[in-house]
């Protein structure tokens, strides 16, 4: 984990912060080229009224769009929060090259839990995986989230 | 399966066929409520410059956006191959009610293949799932797509 990867998850971080003061799931992404955050997002799947608009499929989408393709290598995304399955499978198909995410997510997390799409034969790509980065900070967040919703 | 399950996945294949004609992936879909087919869609990944629009993705979009939620129970989804991991994660997210899918897919499949989303402990809303239901005709529209394709 580098000081470029630590300036990236910041910025998913504020992401995060965005989407849980909207009411949604406090998980947000960037994705970055050449160094670049290209693309930024947090959850909003109640806001567009889409159970896929995850932070991580949303800078997907948006970033595949603008370039008008729907593999974009050499792209890095980083995640507040492991990803789900679906998200998962998404940046395989999306043929990101590194995944970097800070809180790891026993409940719905399908990197290092769940069906762990990226170490099944059905997974086509190989994605490079870091985590860890500013996961103290991002479970707080959720906690939080989640405190004051009870 | 019943007679009405046969005449929904014969919708769901004529997606299919419109899809391959497109160029993309002869994959369809339609999605179920009070006995009407309330959305349908193909594969229309290159179309939308989107890694995400399979089929599945894209009839619960539509019709989430349509009723204004992310959650849309009483509702069935008919697709002509066994989802992928991402389409299985969304349809629980969408609390689909039932599942019914023509082929298998063990080189890409989540259902029965792979991560098997819906039997893991992170997945958290039961689907009925069935399938079968005209798994060779689905079968050989694929077959012929990629066969075209080499």
């Amino acid at each position: 984990m580098s000081d470029q990867d630590h300036i990236f998850m910041q910025a998913a971080m504020e992401e995060a912060k965005k989407a849980g003061a909207n009411g949604e799931v406090p998980i947000g992404a960037v994705l970055v080229a050449d160094g670049q955050i290209v693309a930024r997002s947090g959850n909003a799947t109640i806001l567009n009224s889409d159970p896929t608009a995850h932070a991580e499929i949303n800078v997907i989408r948006a970033r595949c769009k603008e370039v008008g393709t729907q593999r974009i290598p050499d792209h890095d995304l980083y995640v507040t929060l492991e990803p789900c399955a679906m998200c998962a499978a998404a940046i395989a198909f999306a043929r990101i090259r590194r995944l970097v995410f800070a809180a790891s997510d026993p409940k719905g997390g399908g990197v290092l839990h769940g069906g762990k799409f990226f170490e099944q034969p059905t997974c086509h790509h190989k994605v490079d995986v870091a985590h860890g980065n500013l996961s103290e900070e991002s479970g707080a967040i959720l906690k939080e989230f989640f405190a004051a919703k009870r």
